[in-house]
């Protein structure tokens, strides 16, 4: 199943996204569960499929303006240098646990909204990820229950300000610019996908090939991401965790690459789908 | 005037703090503003203060539990090294931009509440700091204009899990643990201080004097912390902006002092207050 939130006609929402239109949840569930991040419980997820087994589509497409997948996450846990081949392009040292920086929910954009090149710089760059999105609290989850804990998966751009993100040693000025972290089209159920099933993530510039990885190259995999961030913090259901780029980011190819005006950038994961945006400038 | 969030019989609530009690606004405001971080506009600040002049005292002290002194900021923004001393006593390299850290609301707490030191580690570390709400929605706020954003002022202790803030090059992990950032007891409005008055912030551990600066000792002052941080996103009522800490940090001394159980940790502000943990174990 796959779950999306959505603006129709000015108001917000989540639903059912099916080839053919969205399902909106909301007239039916929203009582319960106000906003997507509360409908990820393994109970709610259940009733929501039962029930989308025999709605009728609300709304086409061209109708719904997509949000990020989770508009407001309490916490978004990105992943720095978790493949090999990327950790080595960036010069990184190696480390016994992983690198973790801080995405607020301000910084989010959607599947088709622009992801924009702020004025103050001219080297935005896109890492392609695989999102992890949290369906059930956990503090302390050891790495053989993680699986328990996740929701489903979608595509995320973690679109960088290379040189905010290079002030200093902290990442996170360069990781929050406004309108920067794409998150979208939708959640795919975990149910869709198995535990630890290899998933191929590409990122695709204005037709070309820029970035392409797979899961067995994570440093550290998914239950040990969860294991890991758990300890110090509790995830809540609709936390996010961004697990990491491949190589090829623009910032480190001979010439640099970096994204402009007009641009259209699409990570393309295996089983999930194709998060597509277009750079504008503001 | 003094303003503060808290719990009262199981629910959450804010109101005007006062040496007598607390006087609730969510009976005559909570319709309009849900929560004190909705409520630091300038004018529902003339109103409440209108109010409060001649409202009865709802509750004694000793009747509320205080919360966080804004529970659900959507940004905590932590200013890493910038106060000379401890910038050298960490060993940091001097930088162009102030160094920028995330903290989630969800690792927070709050005066008189534990500060909990975690099982997983032993270097449970204080930081004394002035932290900064903001009032009023911004982007690109020019430095000369900064002070118009500033709601009011209170005391962070932005308690620290060394080893896990020295993982990788990344502080989030050990600055995010589980009820770990002290912030309170309540939030002063900004008339009631100059813009620019040079505070003093003093660290006391179990009676003993271990971190004390002042505001003029800033490489980044207020107004520049509030320009650099709404240049990549847009500030939100309630946000905070926690200025970072004077010399004098646990682990910099010879030997290292650690915060253990039982432990008394205070942070002194000029004309704002004692912010007061009790450190126990989780």
């Amino acid at each position: 199943m796959k779950l999306a939130s959505f603006t129709h006609s000015g108001k917000e929402s989540y639903g059912v996204y099916t080839d053919d239109g969205i399902i909106d949840l909301k007239p039916q569930f929203g009582s319960e569960f106000p906003d997507l991040k509360s409908a990820l419980g393994e109970k709610a997820l259940e009733r929501i499929k039962e029930y989308a087994a025999s709605a009728p589509i609300s709304y086409s497409h061209a109708e719904v303006t997509l949000l990020p997948v989770i508009p407001n996450p309490s916490k978004v846990l990105c992943i720095g240098h978790n493949y090999e081949a990327h950790r080595i392009e960036t010069n990184r040292a190696k480390t016994d646990y992983p690198s973790v920086f801080m995405r607020y929910a301000d910084s989010q954009t959607a599947h088709l909204q622009p992801i924009i090149k702020p004025i103050e710089s001219d080297m935005l760059d896109y890492e392609g990820e695989i999102a992890v999105v949290i369906g059930k609290q956990g503090r302390r989850v050891k790495e053989s229950e993680a699986w328990d804990y996740v929701a489903g998966y979608s595509c995320y751009n973690d679109g960088s300000v290379r040189d905010w993100q290079w002030h200093t040693q902290q990442f996170g000025p360069g990781k929050n610019f406004y309108q920067t972290g794409s998150f979208g089209p939708y959640l795919v159920t975990k149910d869709e996908i198995a535990n630890g099933e290899i998933l191929t993530v590409k990122t695709i510039l204005n037709g070309e090939i820029m970035q392409q990885g797979d899961t067995s190259m994570m440093l550290f995999p998914i239950p040990k991401l969860i294991e890991y961030c758990s300890t110090f913090i509790t995830l809540n259901p609709g936390d996010v965790i961004v697990t990491g780029t491949p190589a090829g980011v623009g910032a480190k190819r001979n010439p640099p690459v970096f994204m402009k005006e007009g641009d259209q950038v699409e990570i393309h994961i295996d089983k999930i789908g194709v998060l597509r945006n277009t750079i504008s400038v503001g």
